[in-house]
């Protein structure tokens, strides 16, 4: 389950429950970096939309605090937003997602960096769904290509950190 | 699984799955007026904090809007907040709901309101939750006592209604 692209290296997607995704993808940076693209607001805004330009309206990075993006591209504006459960640095954060679009269709995200020791980190998100559904209707949204395209702008990213 | 009240008119909770919990109860007043104390936030505000104060910080009832309130008893100050994924006047309201104590714990809430037909009014509120530990965590909470004090104050106020 993984589509082919461009880039050399592919996000592995699968279905370890039949309301769960996992996207696993390895970056090469060390997990301090990849930490950062992940978590500070600017950086964040350079990757996590496709590369499409990305407003950053809230981001609380605390539990219990709310966070806020919206994407314009030439598919329109969408707003996506949520709320973090769990802020564990450079290792782990819980939070919640959704999209304007399905306003109330919530998704409990997790993700976790592994440092591999050698300058690379392992980054695996997985997504929690109320329904298979659900789960499925992302799956047949273009994510993976979405997917594909904000880890390629991620990868460029991460080359131009120290 | 109910408890005794004072009230001769409880609540029935059943849990018709191993992530849900089904409430229902019937009240004494024709759809219309039940219908306006779940939706209006002046009377809202005065039956479901369990008669204590509540403040209603935000109430967007509309497909995608936010809800927030705070409601002050001895206990405390707690705060709940959701989105509106679906409001049908008159019938049926779905949104989330999360208490900020376990913030991104999100529960979806189905309200549906059933006209008896004799001036009474059949309230069915259905919670799904993300696992069955969060469903069980919300069945301990003494949240049976807390709905069935909501609902004695919502029977006192639809009394007062016309």
């Amino acid at each position: 389950m993984s589509i082919a692209t461009k880039s050399a290296r592919k996000a592995t997607v699968t279905t370890p429950s039949d309301r769960e995704i996992r996207i696993e993808r390895i970056f090469d940076a060390p997990r301090d970096r990849v930490w950062r693209a992940h978590t500070d607001p600017k950086l964040l805004a350079q990757w996590w939309g496709r590369g499409n330009k990305l407003v950053i309206e809230k981001y609380e990075l605390e539990r219990g605090g709310h966070w806020r993006f919206v994407e314009h591209s030439d598919q329109g504006v969408h707003g996506f937003e949520g709320r973090f459960r769990e802020v564990t640095p450079q290792d782990r954060i819980v939070q919640t997602f959704e999209w304007d679009g399905m306003p109330g269709h919530t998704v409990v995200e997790t993700l976790e960096l592994q440092d591999l020791g050698d300058g690379r980190t392992r980054v695996v998100a997985t997504s929690l769904f109320f329904t298979t559904e659900e789960r499925d209707g992302m799956l047949q949204s273009g994510m993976e290509q979405g997917l594909d395209q904000s880890y390629e702008a991620l990868d460029r990213l991460l080359a131009t950190m120290r």
